[in-house]
């Protein structure tokens, strides 16, 4: 069993793209990610320390717009589009859900596809929809894209099913496997027959969000499993959709959780806000 | 065999909208299309007979912006812009694709998602992916969908094979079919095996664009088939990408072609530009 390691596919990403902050830095601009924050919820905390030190040890920035629980709708619309006019923010990331009394719609209408640095835009959406090549897919499922690609696991002509059919995840990992022509599955809460269409599969992607939910019944040899989940189990330790101890009995090759999926999407979200400084200087 | 002709469908949307049409004249208003036609091309001038044939029997309106072959880019996107502006006009539909010294981005980008009939703008594509209710499909993506809730095919879990990729039909009709609870799998010219994914389904799609390849191989005793393609045959006649005469004798339940999907295109043409006109007065 290969044990697909976020940490060397991170690392990877990161030695490609020193060079191109080199020569950013020489030109004056330091890729710098504007962090919009509404409270102060313990797991945005959490990714917010991550994401700073992974930005300061490739010493890009990090700028953390903190507002207020009972901040004006009018105020946090204002905050983004003034990011969004900011030419030394190259990328923006927004913590949602944000608190019920705020909607983030005219922001999702509004910001610009550069900056938009983990497609909760309108204009990245359609990008990927469209597959024309711009823009930023959401970094978890890019991430899930940049492990594949790492360990060399072929995808064309691929069957792959994907469990989950989230904004964040499970429709944008399949439109990008589509257009790597991989034959994409997307099943649901109500695909009738889930263990049959995962043991069909040559790559199962879990994305739905359940722990544990991946037994050793949906998988079978020869399979690679790739673990978007991040969830919490009976005994308080983080753990992802797929019964690990059973399932990598079997597999060919998997993520762990932690350590798998999510050690690389801070490394996709450096790598979207450099390429936004590199096209606000072109 | 059950034979699953178009008119009905549309009949159906025509008599459920004429209510509506009437409710709005009332108001003064005429749903109107805009039809924006760079050149005279044989198969556009079809389509927009059939589209004023359609528009003229419900008593909505259709305005032909027809412009030169060499019409200039600033020309082409001034057309639209003023149309998407223009209160007395309540759709848009812009044949493509252009001439090759013509380009489609900045109308993309900004055509409003209520007067965006077909689903050209990034704004629609969006609400597409996100599955948020708002905006169109591309019309024969929606007449698809049209056609098996008409019929009673149920969708909740059923499998369905999607056979195409494209922009207006093969990811759209995945995207709302996944909506619609049912367990989708795309496939394309690079699929491993497409016979048995096709033999797999429930419900097949066929949305390849290549006359008659979906043979009586690929299909089982007890599927729907939906034949998406408009294709012409070796003795000149219009077919679409299913063999109907081999596959229609196996199948539970099968459209046409001519004379199923394409039949109900116009009328989701119709109620998109009514739909259009009715949140201009709301």
């Amino acid at each position: 069993m290969n044990l697909l390691l976020g940490k060397p596919v991170a690392d990877k990403i990161n030695e490609d793209l020193k060079p191109v902050i080199e020569d950013l830095k020489k030109k004056g601009v330091t890729p710098t990610l504007a962090v919009v924050r509404v409270g102060a919820r313990e797991d945005d905390l959490a990714y917010e320390r991550g994401l700073k030190k992974k930005f300061d040890s490739m010493e890009c920035g990090v700028v953390v717009m903190e507002l207020p629980e009972d901040v004006s709708q009018e105020e946090l619309d204002d905050t983004v589009a003034n990011l969004d006019k900011d030419p030394d923010i190259h990328g923006i990331l927004m913590f949602r859900p944000l608190p019920k009394t705020l909607t983030d719609e005219n922001i999702v209408k509004s910001i610009s596809a550069v900056k938009d640095s983990d497609c909760m835009g309108t204009a990245n959406m359609a990008n990927l929809f469209a597959g024309n090549g711009e823009g930023y897919a959401p970094c978890t499922a890019q991430a899930v894209i940049e492990i594949l690609k790492f360990y060399g696991i072929d995808l064309k002509g691929k069957k792959v099913t994907v469990v989950g059919r989230s904004l964040v995840i499970g429709k944008p990992v399949a439109l990008m496997l589509i257009k790597e022509n991989a034959t994409v599955t997307v099943c649901h809460t109500r695909t009738a027959d889930l263990k049959a269409e995962c043991k069909a599969a040559d790559i199962i992607v879990a994305a739905a969000g359940k722990a544990k939910m991946i037994t050793k019944d949906f998988v079978r040899e020869g399979q690679t499993v790739i673990d978007v989940g991040m969830n919490v189990d009976e005994e308080g330790n983080l753990c992802g959709d797929v019964n690990f101890d059973e399932v990598s009995e079997l597999t060919e090759a998997i993520t762990p959780v932690p350590r798998g999926v999510g050690s690389v999407t801070t490394s996709v979200l450096l790598k979207n806000v450099v390429t936004g400084a590199v096209k606000s200087v072109g």
